[in-house]
């Protein structure tokens, strides 16, 4: 039994990580930040400490005092958020004085990197999660047509492309013509600008792990809620990347998904 | 005095193109598509055929009978309404069947295979519209700061990369973050959502060539209307590639540029 710490952000990922991190036996040793994190997260761990945005330092201490050697990053903590609410404690003002370019994951690996000269290594929650993660294939009742999966790879390609260059996740497809590309708002917002572009539908929706990140931070994640920004805006297939995309609650998706008449793949 | 065929698309392209090019003592022959070229070309040319969309058969004869054996692209023939509103003849069926993956570069590239098989050179317009591309360095009265500056040295290297994928030519930037990137919205619709993104504004545009298309197809162009876009989504810099962006009137962008205290900017 290891001991795992979790720095969580807002959204539902940290929670689902405590569950399934507990459930294979781990314990769990949180840092959870005030107003951002679900405070259910108390009642799922074996440690909490609650901190403000950037007291990395505060951060720092409630890892060591729970015996936390490795840790991982899960939820949101938006960088936009970040810089308008953040409460530096003066190691938070060391640590960010080192980001010279501050796209999130430079903002993220200056973080790690601090976190591990300090003896608290980041590592990979993926093989905490394999139950969430999505599987390869086709995972409900509609197959994809071949036209529908060359777009598939071709978005999935795309994605990967975009995510290189430090940008979004999301590549929206149509005949092989991407139609919208994912920057900072956010992937429902990108599936709707699709929709616009394609009046008719019938679109492909693709979402990709960055290439050159290693998994640590910004998992992609997809969940009934994307099911239903594709069905609002007429699209007809949803392609993640397998066994490198959260999915927050499969059964519901696929339930959604076969009831719209859209197809849920898994790609590699 | 070189004969220059012209294939004309929709926009004040093809006019810019047709005055430049006979300024410099060429004979400039036209092949225009009947609801997309503007009527007005005909005046500005030494012979001109007027197309429906797809007749590349007529087309290739059009240029041939005016002697025209290189040949320029110009002007705006959305995919979009190509495949929408074409009559193909039967020598653009056979262009077309070839064209594997319909995104615009393949599509162009396809047809420029065909005419040059045909003895026809698409070629390279910059060299035409020397008195059109934009200079380098600050444009108009006001300078970047340092951070806007780097700011657009960060989007031009994104925009490479987009286009580097056949995606967009334009990325809007705010403190070195990517706030929107273009697909196929178009350049204005995508300085309207970095807007909505930087709610206080003061962003940066910037627009590159694609990296891997040698020029002959879809130059990046800028026009007072972009400096429109722009002041009305209050941002503040726009950025395009000196030497390889059309530039439709620089002395009224410059004017309203000015005016609306948004820095123009060409870099290298």
């Amino acid at each position: 039994m290891a001991t795992i710490g979790l720095i969580a952000g807002g959204g539902r990922f940290p929670l689902l990580f405590a569950e399934s991190a507990r459930r294979a036996g781990h314990r769990v040793v949180a840092v959870a930040h005030k107003s951002e994190t679900d405070p259910e997260l108390a009642k799922q761990v074996d440690a909490i400490t609650w901190v403000k945005l950037g007291q990395i330092g505060h951060l720092l201490e409630g890892l060591r005092a729970g015996g936390a050697s490795q840790c991982v990053m899960l939820g949101s903590i938006t960088k936009k958020r970040f810089f308008a609410d953040a409460m530096l404690d003066a190691t938070g003002v060391r640590v960010l004085a080192r980001v010279a370019v501050r796209s999130d994951d430079n903002l993220l690996r200056a973080m790690a990197r601090f976190l591990e000269e300090e003896g608290v290594a980041i590592t990979d929650p993926t093989p905490f999660l394999a139950d969430r993660l999505a599987p390869e294939g086709v995972l409900g009742r509609h197959q994809p047509t071949p036209e529908e999966l060359e777009d598939a790879r071709y978005g999935l390609e795309l994605a990967r492309g975009i995510g290189r260059l430090d940008l979004g996740q999301t590549v929206v497809v149509k005949d092989r013509v991407a139609l919208a590309v994912e920057a900072l708002e956010g992937t429902d917002a990108c599936i709707r600008r699709g929709g616009e572009l394609a009046k008719s539908g019938g679109f492909v929706v693709a979402k990709a792990v960055k290439p050159n990140q290693d998994r640590r931070f910004d998992l992609p994640a997809v969940g009934p809620d994307t099911v239903v920004s594709l069905r609002e805006a007429r699209g007809r297939l949803l392609a993640v990347e397998a066994g490198a995309t959260l999915v927050m609650d499969l059964p519901r998706m696929v339930e959604l998904a076969d009831k719209a008449k859209i197809v849920l793949l898994g790609l590699r």
